[in-house]
């Protein structure tokens, strides 16, 4: 993604790791817009608690630095009982954000090969070295499915549409391009104009604060919104498409996704506008058949009532903080992939 | 209202006249729920800036306040072609804020009455005596009509019955009782148990910051919720009813109100959940055929850019602030009035 430190556009992807070192290093998404700090993660209880205090975000950003994770457990976990350690090191990443597949998916991915490669699973320097491959692999696959989810969606971009957005789905969330913005940034580099509605998201505002900071390096333009506002400037004609991201997939095409997702559909429905959302196949957890199944993690109550650092509710009043809702099929357009834009009806094609 | 200070509860109204030394005093809702202070308004021009400030806000509460402040306005400008002067001064209350029609109502019935009276357009002292009496009027009529609000609107109202409310219709939006929160007090003071969903109300967090702070003085239940969670309670079936105010009314039952409300009807027709709006009669506008005629006040980017001193966004990104939306009559279960609770398309038969 480019980013502009100074007047310079550098390029930049949200995380990488340093192998030889051992190093995950990533934008820490808790700063931002404010200040563009790289954090350094040595350790894999380090990297965990980044995951868990969102310093690194967005579910397939989340999916590949757990990938890095399991590389680092298998540099610092005890060599007797090796394997033992490195499941109770994978326990540790897992347990950080229960909504968004990817952490699953690529935790598991990478334990697989290592129980499936030969003597892998005793000998810790063989494991590390197919952890590193692996979770770089998928860091790049991740990185390239976003493009193609941004080649994709392009395809239903069309000069000046206005589009509206819900929460980060960006390079961000994404390693590089991102889910939702990645048709936008295509759309850009293809020379489109594009116009886009950046609803705030409240209670962490990654709409207001990660979003808006991402087109703004990439110069599209945009606005933001309250989230309250979406409804009046849909009603008003003004909003042509929305596109967000997802953390998880049910076969039957319900969506988890950043809570305040499901009130953008039934507006987007009830205001006949096309809603898409737009993930890689990682996203789609096969074991799960509808929506309700999918867990919604509850986050602290103080992201509502604090607000940079003040308190905005009185004392003796308490909030609920569901982080994530599940958007129901018949609202979504369709579903961007990097295979292409699916029905969400042909999700449970795709079990093999 | 109830008020705990220093664990005593006093009864406040939000706004008042001191019709002897002309002074208008209110409750600074700018500083809630932090601090409990009582600001004075002196001349009529700092009471128009009070209105448009939103030290004072609230449909009918910036109604009661502007008729104070045109009684202000008679004892304040010059004796010599005092009517001229008059106007000139309800022009300047007026343009505080356009879209609550109260604002309009309560200003122009007091410069009606004073023309209508024999010479108190020319004679300063008659028209001071006769604004002071006809703004304390309306004021009184104003909680007299919340009152009964509460008292219809208790009806519809359970044991047990769990509200979502937006923004704040509360006491001190209406001088005392509320619209909104006049069914939840009165169902409450009947010795009902109400359990009510606060949404914050982004951009100002009227509901985080003030209704939640009445509720919780009248010790009544309630829960924080950010604006984009309704949509989350409302499908697990958490919700067993809405109730909103109103900031304008229009002949075919569409309601002008707080940017969102619009949104949540949507969500509550979705989820088949009854949408109340309530409002004293005052708060319809004969004038106006559909809500697309109401004006809708577009208010400054930073209220959405700033939140407690602090930028949330980068610096380059803009806002769009509409502080209003309208909701059609066609997800207004009722409206209910001092007169009882009436369906949307019963509003034109009240032109007479």
């Amino acid at each position: 993604m480019k980013v502009k430190i100074n007047n310079k556009v550098e390029n930049y992807r949200s995380v990488w790791f340093e192998s030889a070192s051992g190093i995950i290093k990533a934008i820490n998404q808790n700063k931002l817009p404010r200040e563009f700090e790289i954090i350094e993660l040595k350790t894999y209880t380090e990297t965990a608690n980044a995951i868990k205090i969102m310093t690194i975000r967005g579910a397939p950003a989340i999916g590949v630095t757990a990938g890095f994770g399991i590389a680092q457990a298998c540099m610092q976990v005890p060599k007797q009982n090796f394997i033992h350690y490195l499941e109770k090191a994978a326990d540790i990443l897992k347990s950080t954000r229960p909504t968004a597949v990817d952490l699953f998916y690529v935790i598991d991915r990478i334990l697989n090969k290592i129980k499936d490669t030969d003597n892998a699973a005793e000998d810790n320097e063989k494991a590390t070295e197919i952890s590193i491959s692996e979770a770089q692999k998928i860091g790049y696959e991740t990185v390239d499915a976003c493009k193609k989810i941004g080649e994709f969606g392009n395809e239903v971009l069309k000069n000046n549409s206005k589009i509206l957005t819900h929460c980060n789905a960006g390079a961000l969330a994404c390693v590089d391009f991102g889910t939702a913005l990645s048709p936008i940034r295509i759309a850009k580099y293809t020379g489109k104009e594009i116009f886009v509605f950046v609803d705030e998201t409240r209670p962490r505002l990654q709409g207001a604060k990660l979003t808006a900071w991402e087109l703004l390096n990439e110069g599209i333009e945009h606005r933001i919104i309250a989230d309250n506002a979406t409804g009046y400037f849909m009603q008003k004609g003004e909003i042509d498409l929305c596109i967000v991201g997802a953390d998880r997939i049910a076969l039957n095409g319900d969506v988890a996704n950043k809570i305040g997702t499901y009130e953008k559909a039934v507006l987007a429905k009830e205001n006949n506008i096309p809603f898409y959302v737009a993930a890689p196949l990682s996203t789609i957890d096969f074991n799960i058949k509808v929506g309700g199944e999918i867990p919604i993690e509850e986050r602290s109550e103080d992201e509502v009532l604090i607000v940079n650092d003040k308190r905005i509710a009185p004392i003796g009043s308490h909030a609920l903080n569901p982080a994530f809702d599940v958007t129901p099929a018949k609202y979504i357009t369709g579903i961007i992939t990097e295979i292409g834009i699916l029905k969400p009806d042909e999700i449970y094609k795709l079990k093999k």
